[in-house]
């Protein structure tokens, strides 16, 4: 799943007046304005919106820089449209990928010439990105990069600027993280050894809820909430607002964790610095730690390592296993009555929208047990708008769902057992041959990568072509990633792993117990949108020979929601794909009809959808 | 193809004295021996095999570190048997890949600590590996790396050293080349425009060859000669022994050309550098070049590049390609001939080893038109010895080829118009259900290469999965890449282009024009070994529809050799496999056929082994 937004035009030009006036207060001549937080999270609070207000662009990518007398905002090829509609004429778009288009750095460097001063917030910047950039700016006889601890957009929104969320705390029982604190400490602090780490910083929010069994609601669809963690040999520090912390969460921490302010942690890393500067053992951070963080330590004594507790995040224990199995039944029952119902109301004629037709949905999953919230905002798409790849329908201009138009739906839900994320395309009526067709051939590549076996140590990205093979054959293609990583009630986004043409992928082999989403898809510019997403689990596969003592490894299938009937073409499937979609249906038939006791309407739809092709 | 040697120990004591005096008088504590010679060549001359006759080991990857006391050899898995019994007592083996083996770069750092002294021939290392390693030292508190004028290594060997090949020079007309020299000095010269260089050194001996569209012979199966070139935007140096370069192939340069002695290049390169000193622009090399190239000019005035010269040559033109059609039919033909012949004598009970088997295949190329020689000693395995990937049969030594088991042939010639290598695995007898399901595994698998389509600017790291996805279901697996790069009338391995897990593969897409073998296999050890290797031209592909407007391309298959019948289990070939089959024994026959006018025996057998399945 991706999500997006409506569209429409901010003027700017009072806030960057505003802005120029602070830059030349603090002697900034050139200011960035990273999309990011300061934990470099995928979605963020609307709080942390500084580089939506500023340029009035809402995209979830971008870059942001602003000169005295100009500002260019620089965004992917996901947002070209949206960026050219939303941004007033105070900008420049820089569209990234285009021939000849500087990036932002480029942009920034370009400013920067003849000794300007370039300043950015020291904690939306990476301490690599930060350095990387100041190195460029030295060889090409700019100014300096001056990390500042003060935020100018947040000066020029003032009080308009939404509040820091301030949502309550929720402990994750063991009967739902498998794994309790102390334990995960442990491994931790096993991995801080062997990295000869003297500490480590913790500042991706999903690692720090994983990590204390905790979940919070401090930003929208995602379980996480505002804080830091420091975790040493002998000490483990969470820094938050410590008006969240009641007395029961501070009894699940146990004695040893010490609780912070969450801005404490800037003032007791540069102390933790100086008092370990003799010691051989380094601090440790992850790639995605704030430059404000390490700016106070020497370089030296810092070293950067894979993130461990993403590492040990992504493989999920068997606790988390059977829950996301779980959650997954019972969220696909309720896309089930939702698609059932759906073409009920269809067929009689009643009037639904996107956005009604998903409120529907959710009200099914709402009856749930354990349901928390949506895991992101349902991508629920008719006809053309199934192939805008982030689109989110709005009530006011969203287009209706039509028995005779593609309806692609992109949805998932948090469960206090876990996350889930699936997509369906169907169709209610009579579809074309070319539907068909492009419906089938994302189909086979689904079930090539459903079906893949691959030897232990392989990542995703080598698997990658097996979902878009058939597509390729007929010259067709799709522009995102096959698979990503889903949290265990946590974000539905979730590293390291991913299936795709990302070269970080290949650097993860997948392994036992990481759930990893399979989306093939194919978009028809203007006329449909096709994507087929399930959640899969790794796991170990019964091979008749097992050369070199590897394991082979392959996947289940834990999505249970039928395939669209309507749009298969049979004749294209061989028999092994007939054979997995038929024992596919099988099981989504046996796993979920207990929910249907008393809907004979939804019992009889699933039997239908679910018969043997 | 790969290839290997046979077994004996060579007694090194007496060697290894006189280079420990020797590194006293040069005041070196640990001497590096690496395999390759200053050209940076996969295959070596005897004159550069310095590595194996100081060590006794003479596989073809491996690096031996001397000191006072010790000696090690380190090199991978597929040398660990043949290095244990090739080293005396004197020697320590490093099995690279194994847990807690020190690499030879770490053995020698862990030797030099205290500020001992590192010598090394700085010809025979590049600059990039010297700088990595002299900087290791430096941090490790190691003494300092010496590159060397001198080799130790020929002072020891002394007159029994073989001499260096003065092979005659040969020119490659225009009807083989297809493109003239000036006209490739023109596209290189643009290279170094746009690199901004001031000069470009070539060390690579096949990109000499290529450039200045001359063949020799200097080192074993490749058409190469002893060189170095250098060209500016005004000048073209070919460092040569100016005893091959006669009156003809002065002629066949032009005036532009300026002949000067081999080793010239090292002064020249020196002065350049001084004389350039102040220019913007740069002295470009490849990661190929040498240290002892590199290190008298100023590391900031010298850049590295991806290699212009391997990139062009990568991308055969039209006569090339046309070439290389021709010469794998006339190589085809020449393998169905010995296929054929070899059943005869089999089935009548006739007895030849693999050596005089391999000795008939050399007659029947021999006889093709422009047939220069073989482009790799001929892998001629029966049965068990079929399951050693780089085996060689030696005369003394060597099996019988026997009807019953199967026989793996692994062969290529040089013509004038093109390299080919291919592999055909056989059978005249009966093979066993196993022997045919792990065979038709890796036909399925060369199928699915050869069939595969996939957008422009795909690389060959992506395919590799293709060839496995079969075997990996089955739980087998085999060590070796999928495909290298094949030279036009040039080395057999070219690269920058490869099928497989190497990281670089995935740097270089695959580009129309380009040829690449397609060589799955699975080696059951101890029993036999199966591979199927065809060379293919990357072609662009029609396809109903071009998403993108990318281009899809996909392979044409040049080599033109029947499948073993005997060995392929149709039951296992689903509709499309069966129909490639039969659409390329089709071609087989059809491309082949008027070779076997006078020859009703080899057409009789064509025709029965190129019928439908």
């Amino acid at each position: 799943m991706s999500v997006g937004t409506t569209v429409s035009r901010t003027d700017t030009t009072l806030r960057l007046a505003d802005l120029r006036k602070l830059m030349a207060v603090h002697n900034i001549d050139v200011y960035i304005v990273p999309s990011e937080d300061a934990h470099q999270s995928e979605y963020i609070a609307p709080v942390d919106a500084r580089r939506a207000f500023i340029s009035g662009f809402t995209g979830s990518a971008g870059c942001a820089v602003i000169t005295p007398t100009k500002a260019s905002l620089s965004t992917d090829g996901r947002y070209f449209l949206q960026a050219e509609q939303e941004l007033d004429t105070n900008w420049e778009l820089l569209k990234q990928g285009l021939p000849d288009v500087p990036t932002w750095q480029e942009w920034a460097l370009r400013e920067a010439e003849g000794g300007k001063n370039v300043g950015v917030d020291a904690s939306l910047i990476s301490a690599a990105q930060a350095k990387s950039l100041a190195g460029k700016l030295k060889n090409r006889k700019g100014g300096e990069l001056i990390g500042m601890d003060l935020n100018l957009i947040d000066s020029v929104w003032g009080e308009k600027q939404p509040e820091r969320p301030k949502e309550a705390l929720r402990i994750l029982g063991l009967e739902f993280a498998g794994k309790s604190f102390a334990d995960k400490l442990v491994e931790i602090r096993k991995d801080i050894e062997k990295n000869k780490g003297c500490g480590l910083i913790v500042s991706m929010l999903d690692e720090i809820a994983w990590l204390f069994n905790l979940r919070g609601n401090d930003i929208p669809y995602n379980p996480v909430f505002f804080s830091y963690a420091f975790i040493t040999p002998t000490e483990a520090i969470l820094y938050i607002d410590e008006a969240k912390i009641t007395e029961k969460i501070r009894e699940s921490l146990g004695e040893t964790v010490t609780i912070k302010p969450y801005n404490a942690i800037f003032d007791d890393i540069k102390a933790f610095g100086e008092a370990t500067a003799t010691s051989d053992k380094k601090l440790l951070v992850t790639s995605s730690v704030s430059w404000a963080l390490t700016k106070s330590v020497d370089e030296n004594k810092i070293s950067t390592i894979k993130a461990p507790i993403e590492a040990s995040k992504a493989v999920k224990n068997e606790t988390e296993v059977e829950g996301m199995r779980k959650a997954h039944i019972r969220d696909g029952a309720a896309q089930i009555q939702y698609f059932a119902w759906l073409e009920k109301v269809l067929l009689k004629g009643d009037i639904y929208d996107e956005v009604s037709a998903a409120d529907k949905l959710e009200e099914f999953r709402k009856e749930k047990e354990h349901f928390v919230g949506l895991s992101f905002p349902t991508i629920s798409s008719a006809g053309s708008n199934g192939a805008i790849i982030h689109y989110q329908p709005e009530k006011s201009t969203c287009a209706r769902v039509e028995k005779d138009k593609i309806y692609l739906c992109d949805s998932g839900a948090q469960f206090l057992d876990g996350t889930t994320d699936s997509t369906r395309t169907l169709h209610y009526g009579t579809p074309t041959e070319e539907e068909k067709r492009s419906y089938t051939l994302v189909l086979k590549g689904h079930i090539a990568v459903a079906r893949s076996v691959f030897p232990k140590g392989s990542s995703g990205f080598i698997l990658d072509i097996l979902a878009r093979q058939y597509l390729w054959r007929a010259g067709l293609d799709y522009r995102h990633g096959t698979g990503h990583g889903v949290g265990s009630f946590l974000n539905v986004h979730e590293g390291p792993i991913g299936i795709g043409t990302r070269m970080q992928y290949n650097e993860v082999p997948l392994e036992v117990g990481m759930f990893i989403s399979n989306e093939p898809g194919y978009y028809e510019d203007g006329k449909y949108g096709i994507r087929i997403e399930n959640v899969v689990l790794v796991v170990e596969k019964e091979t008749p020979n097992n050369f070199g003592d590897k394991k082979y490894y392959g996947f289940e299938t834990v999505t249970m929601v039928p395939m669209c009937k309507r749009l298969t073409d049979p004749s294209m499937l061989d028999e092994d794909e007939k054979k997995w979609l038929n024992e596919y249906h099988s099981e989504v038939y046996e796993k979920t009809k207990s929910f249907f006791k008393a809907d004979d309407y939804t019992l009889e739809w699933l039997k239908r959808e679910t018969s043997p092709v």
